[in-house]
């Protein structure tokens, strides 16, 4: 941990969201209509509508990006993160967590418009998560959110792809991604979700061939992007678009494409699978402390598998555990 | 269950609080100043400093005597709660939680004054819980918020302790307990906290000596009470003061005196203590369900052990198992 302070591991932009997290059975998924192990955008009638139907909830601060810094973190890399909130009491829960993580957090809180983002997630006892996501004030991040020289002082920009649902949003995004190219950083993008992909496959695919360094996708993204059925013709398509791009594939572990090589990662074992949120989130924060202090991407592609199966063994999608002392010798 | 439909098990009056946990070191509550295992009273600069300075934290709805109609209903048991919240993000929280698991619950929420209260609770590695509560919203409930029909339609009513802190809230109290006696109803009593117990001792001792017929403390709060430091001691005294007490001991299980017999209870069998938080409010569940279906006072003590069992083998204070399927028998 040589670096000079004011350098920073990761800087990740993302909507800022609080999770509503709550058991739900098979059956009522299917009778709230909504495709199992997805993530929805519903508007705040729709959220109050589930909200009221569904059980007993525990509120844990949540947004895909702010999981993977508060991973960054864990695992002891220093991280900053950019996304919105309004001044209301879900929006100091958030901003409390991250900056209790030891992530900087600096975007001012809205005050007016829409409450603060909140997804409503319901955990199926088969451990999948489906997301029903209000973005509320996270909606409403502008590109002069993004403050151009804490872009340069990281070593990577992260950005989720649930960024470009909201049309601001996603002029913050293209304004990071080329501060970022700007100052010789890196740019690291995850297609989030494959509905996702479906909304916006043009742009991601002009990012990933054009403007992204580092990609993460779990094997539904990657296909979705390339309107393909099979992993193996999706690997094929992503191979030389961009410098790294790691795929994750849940139980089979993750396949790691770089400097001209393809990498087959184990998933990391864990004794029982309880919450499957955030498995992706922290996989990427794994991956991007690796890459950001230079490790190869074996042991970048370990990395995630290790953080990812601690989040999985618990309810939530941030680390209860110090990814740091799970890590061992990272920290070297 | 064969009663008419109107009638309830338990209506349960308490200080509506959404609970703040988070894990912290046992050096973290020491330079925090607080007297660990204690509930201290906060204003709403100290708990603002307090929230500042821990860690990442998850955000459950809680109050004592709530966790405890939470408990009942997850029984199978028909309860309604009378608690104060202000209408906003945390308020519509507890609410949410409360009707969520079947508990009837519409006390108005204050639409003015101070926020939802809320209770910051360190969990220390050996399980043991220290909180701090900001009252906020709770300390308005008023005696006009007890519903006198509400009060009549119910077997039992149940009062905490704690609700002797906001002076409005002892006016409720006294006013409820008068119309569950009025009705021919029991009137049940938890003493919450031994620093509570000291707050209060004379008026509690009348309470326990003229109008509560099931007194529910722990060892600490029935030494409180009578200024013993011995558990027998208490025992003598407060035999022949109430109908019942349920005097619960940790590990070592409880004693429950009623019918001019003693009875000691085991406690039940638990794989790991992961959080203290709530074993007595949901001791006082089981308990207080097995009383209004008539169970002898052996079997209502094994259901509240078999309650406060689940409740401190995971973080929060409400059970996440459906206690009517634990208890099996019961729901004859």
């Amino acid at each position: 941990m040589a670096e000079p302070a004011t350098e920073l591991d990761v800087v990740a932009v993302g909507n800022a969201l609080v999770d509503v997290l709550s058991h739900a059975s098979e059956q009522f998924v299917a009778d709230q209509g909504v495709p199992k192990g997805s993530m929805q955008l519903v508007d705040e009638a729709r959220a109050r509508a589930l909200y009221d139907a569904m059980g007993p909830a525990v509120e844990i601060s949540g947004g895909s990006a702010a999981n993977t810094v508060v991973g960054v973190a864990s695992f002891g890399g220093r991280a900053q993160y950019v996304g919105k909130v309004r001044d209301d009491q879900l929006g100091e829960v958030f901003a409390h967590d991250l900056r209790a993580t030891g992530v900087g957090y600096s975007t001012p809180a809205a005050r007016s418009g829409p409450a603060t983002g909140r997804c409503l997630i319901l955990i199926t006892p088969d451990a999948q998560r489906t997301m029903q996501t209000f973005l509320g004030a996270s909606s409403h991040l502008a590109a002069s959110d993004v403050d151009p020289e804490l872009v340069r002082r990281a070593k990577i920009l992260y950005l989720e792809g649930y960024l470009f649902d909201p049309p601001a949003a996603q002029e913050a995004f293209r304004v990071a991604a080329g501060l970022a190219h700007a100052a010789g950083r890196k740019v690291a993008l995850t297609l989030s979700d494959p509905f996702c992909v479906d909304r916006h496959r043009d742009a991601f695919l002009d990012l990933v061939e054009h403007h992204v360094d580092v990609l993460f996708a779990n094997e539904a993204e990657i296909c979705a992007l390339y309107k393909v059925n099979d992993f193996d013709a999706a690997l094929q398509r992503v191979r030389g678009h961009c410098e790294v791009a790691a795929l994750t594939r849940s139980a089979q572990g993750s396949v790691v494409v770089g400097n001209g090589a393809v990498h087959v990662i184990d998933a990391h074992k864990v004794d029982a699978v309880v919450d499957t949120t955030g498995a992706g989130d922290l996989y990427a924060a794994g991956f991007l402390v690796g890459l950001s202090r230079g490790r190869d991407l074996s042991t970048c592609g370990r990395l995630g598998a290790l953080a990812a199966a601690e989040v999985i063994s618990h309810v939530g999608a941030r680390p209860v555990q110090p990814l740091a002392r799970l890590a061992g010798a990272l920290a070297g």
